[in-house]
């Protein structure tokens, strides 16, 4: 883990390729961003596709086309300040590369969507303790039989992310994170993981399996940021730049100015 | 029903005794109010309570002592302006009068509490369908093994109202209620009713049965305003005066302006 507080200070870390692992607890306070890279020719589409998928896909940051900049978010170069980017052909990833300035071109549009880093931290100080922060695995991850909204070539089922909670705990959980419309929201789902076509709780097909369920503990379940690599996979553009998943963006936004009120 | 839906006209009609049942529909977009009158020596301890257990007793309004008036409610005398009453002394109804002229003295204050018909309107608005008011019988209401923080004399277990929704609609459900805190806030629980000690979900102590449990319902349930009156039985005032369950205050205040965002 890379222990640094700072955004700016963190950033220049992996900036010079000094850190290429997940960003879980990295300036913890601050916003941090699954990234999607797109030629400019499917910007307009993926961009709608965002907007009718704001669960899963919530929009927090655009760029300008060929500008590797994301002012709005920070002193950010796109092409350097991930820890470790995925680069696709046609649907396969093709190079994992620890920066991008050979891929990068005038052409390319970045767009960046929420993460549930940041609902994470609210819900620690609500007292509310996760199992896979507390057990320092990967969150648990599953696909869905629901259908995101498509919008021309983009589509594809939703990904959750599950969290083993208390009844007591779901409905502190529900209140917050519907505050935090931006970074994936109020749950989508709790209880029966069959409804939505998850059929064994414990292999989730991404991350860690879950620890166990104590007592009255139920699974709940977040629209998931990994949700648009599986549209990627499935839409197969051309060409295509994401984060590796876990290796995120981190922007010099608080996490507390997401809140709705 | 009282089907008026302009407070004033109908706090009219109540206040000239032509009316003296449930005010569930009357003035819809409107607050209703629990009514607890008590006399002063009692009040302090009172107040304190309420503002301890916000979720079952959550106070809209407070009368000074020995004035009928409530202004900032609207044009409210508490002397009539309820269908009906119930006056208690030491723990039991006397009486359920159509208004309390002859009880009134200059000893007592007027504590007026939120209510669940508040949330009920923008749930609906919300397209969840409430099974009580479908099929216009009275929310079922429980007594549960959950004790009231006490205050003083003022103490005993909370009073819970329960709705039948789907996984989906209890989701949306806490999302809206907890922009309520003042008309009893999110749900304070969901799911196995003998985790908040309700032995059997189709036998409510007040109000009517529900009627069913469809596919994938699951009782919610929300803290009542019926709680206070069980802590005045309870906790045995010399004497005090409540409405009578259903037959509310109605005041000019907008249940659109309770919510907090």
């Amino acid at each position: 883990m890379l222990n640094i507080q700072d955004p700016t200070e963190a950033r220049k870390i992996i900036r010079n390729n000094q850190y290429d692992k997940q960003t879980a607890g990295t300036a913890s306070q601050y916003v941090q961003g699954n990234v999607c890279i797109l030629p400019s020719k499917y910007s307009a589409n993926f961009a709608t596709f965002c907007k009718k998928n704001p669960k899963p896909c919530p929009l927090i940051g655009l760029g300008a086309k060929g500008d590797p900049k994301l002012r709005d978010l920070g002193d950010i170069d796109i092409r350097t300040d991930v820890p470790k980017y995925r680069v696709w052909k046609k649907g396969k990833i093709v190079d994992e590369p620890l920066d991008i300035k050979k891929y990068w071109n005038e052409d390319l549009v970045t767009f960046i969507l929420g993460c549930s880093m940041s609902f994470e931290l609210p819900l620690i100080e609500a007292g509310i303790e996760i199992q896979h922060i507390k057990n320092n695995t990967t969150v648990p991850m599953y696909r869905t039989s629901i259908d995101c909204k498509p919008e021309g070539q983009f589509l594809g089922k939703m990904v959750v992310s599950m969290r083993p909670l208390s009844t007591k705990d779901t409905i502190t959980s529900i209140e917050i994170c519907s505050k935090y419309p931006s970074v994936h929201g109020a749950p989508i789902h709790f209880g029966n993981p069959d409804e939505i076509g998850v059929k064994d709780i414990m292999k989730p097909e991404y991350g860690d399996p879950p620890i166990s369920f104590k007592n009255n503990e139920i699974p709940v379940f977040w629209a998931c940021g990994v949700t648009p690599q599986l549209i990627l996979e499935k839409s197969k553009p051309d060409f295509c730049i994401t984060h590796k998943p876990g290796c995120m963006l981190i922007t010099d936004k608080l996490n507390s100015d997401l809140a709705t009120s």
